[in-house]
């Protein structure tokens, strides 16, 4: 696997990778539709959560400037900042990936992107018209996270290139991620069609991505947002699911729900995927979950938009787990 | 300079890099504004130009599945493809670049992203304003391209991994370029915000992108699209300005003026440089096109979405340029 190593040490530790599950900011049963409620609460909860203790969380530097329909006053957004010259801001640094809900899996699943064949040409639009939905979606998170004071830059796999072999990532230039880190900004990545050294193209999941670049820049943890409260032993739409509080993952990488306990243990959990979920979906994230709790990284999925996931960003779960956290955290345990 | 030389054999000869210029694609002196009728008819001659002799022309296969204002069976352009699953599309291969315009300029402007100081919020924030804005122009155009069933794909200058030192290219991974052009897309990459080893961040402008791309890939020739007819020898808005029909670059770099013939020979270019263009004018683009003239690469500077826009992009130019042709060549001269 070609990593370029060049610059992988970062200037300051990561703090945290987190998810913004294509459930939870879009959606997912209308067509190319942000969740715009969740995703201001998600982008207040991500500030609050990368504020440090010292820092004024008073005013708000919003750092997206363009022109918004029924807001006239974008362009003296620049003037906030001249009374403000004097305040550093000082964040905890972040990395945000999202997935791509109601937006991008239509065109990639009607296209078979996720199968490759570029030469087809219904493979090569599918492609072209994939990379657009999600970029318009990726631009939208940006625009969120920048109102919201985080000094956020789009960082788009394919741009990026990022690319697989068989589906597995054969190239991801990090650097670029720790340079962007390193200069205090806020990545954003993306699930994204990518070209594939043996299939031509396929689809590169935001959970592929985060298990990568977790092992790459070792944050103190990862959290992945998402619709329903965490892992569940069924479908959560189910009258009797259970919400798996805690599975810890052995040094082999097979794991366990320890909490609850179950009489069954090693108890195989059931999933439901979404037909048009081209990349894949419970199983995917917590086999994904348990690579990166293998590498000692706690990992907690936990609903949008809720104190619970307040909680897990800020990173007070990590000393105790308060009994009425609602979520599911992902251990490694020796 | 650290330019990754890994697979920068291209598998088919580059057959052109195109500039849409800000001024020639975005209504300059209205904020964030498209010039959607230039846009269209840019796109479409892009297409004629691209379709190789023996390509059908008749139906255009649109590469944009995304919803729409008051397009309601976005979704069914997937079929239009179904039909067509036989046809290969063959197209020559062209790079596109795009100016700001009216896009960017403001934000990059008023924060002074070009003199760097990321540690001062202003700076920092106006980073991530401008990027915003660049990159939803880039979006817009991305989809103006692929509704002509032109194969783009977004490839934003800062995502890709540019950066300079002291204003000059420093780091090109022009290799994920390659890539998508070896692939059968055509990469779309613009002005930008990037970082700078000196400065901390700075603009780098879609001019010196075209001039390093041009070294790099070697393309058959260079077209400018801007909203005059080429360089003229005063600004065009005056009485009595001429149009510069062919400028002839020597060995050592230094240009002048062939056709029409002036009395005084090397005759000085006055030039008109709007107050908010942050990346230089029409003394930028001569000199960059200087010295993609002096690898050999004929560059023409034209009328965006005119007869002559379409002549210099279909490369008919470079045989034998008629009497009738509006534009300017610059050409080197051994």
């Amino acid at each position: 696997m070609e990593t370029k190593q060049t610059h992988l040490r970062l200037k300051t530790p990561l703090r945290c990778i987190v998810k913004l599950g294509g459930a939870a900011i879009t959606s997912k049963n209308e067509f190319e539709k942000i969740n715009e409620e969740n995703l201001v609460t998600v982008s207040l909860q991500l500030r609050q959560a990368m504020m440090s203790s010292g820092s004024s969380a008073e005013s708000v530097l919003e750092m997206d400037w363009s022109k918004r329909p029924g807001i006239s006053d974008a362009l003296n957004k620049v003037d906030d900042f001249k009374e403000q010259e004097q305040q550093v801001l000082d964040f905890n640094s972040f990395v945000v990936i999202h997935g791509a809900g109601s937006f991008g899996h239509f065109q990639a699943s009607k296209s078979g992107v996720h199968r490759g064949g570029l030469d087809r040409p219904l493979v090569k639009a599918g492609f072209v018209a994939t990379r657009i939905s999600v970029t318009s979606l990726n631009l939208e998170i940006v625009r969120a996270l920048a109102r919201e004071g985080i000094p956020s830059v789009a960082m788009s796999p394919f741009s990026c290139g990022w690319s697989t072999r068989d589906r597995n990532i054969e190239s991801a230039d990090v650097s670029t991620v720790v340079d962007a880190l390193d200069s205090g900004f806020v990545p954003v990545l993306h699930g994204d069609a990518v070209l594939d050294e043996s299939l031509g193209c396929t689809i590169l999941s935001g959970d592929v991505i985060i298990s990568h670049l977790a092992a790459e820049l070792k944050p103190e943890f990862v959290v992945f947002l998402t619709d329903v409260f965490g892992v569940y032993d069924r479908p959560p739409s189910e009258p009797n699911a259970v919400l798996l509080r805690e599975i810890a993952v052995r040094e082999d990488g097979s794991w366990s729900v320890v909490n609850p306990t179950f009489g069954d243990t090693d108890k195989q959990v059931e999933i439901s995927v979404a037909s048009h979920d081209t990349t894949g979906g419970m199983v995917t994230k917590i086999s994904e979950a348990a690579m990166i709790a293998k590498l000692g990284i706690d990992v907690y999925i936990v609903k949008a938009a809720t104190e619970h996931s307040l909680a897990a960003l800020s990173g007070k779960l990590r000393e105790k787990i308060p009994e009425d956290w609602l979520g599911t955290v992902i251990r490694y345990v020796s």
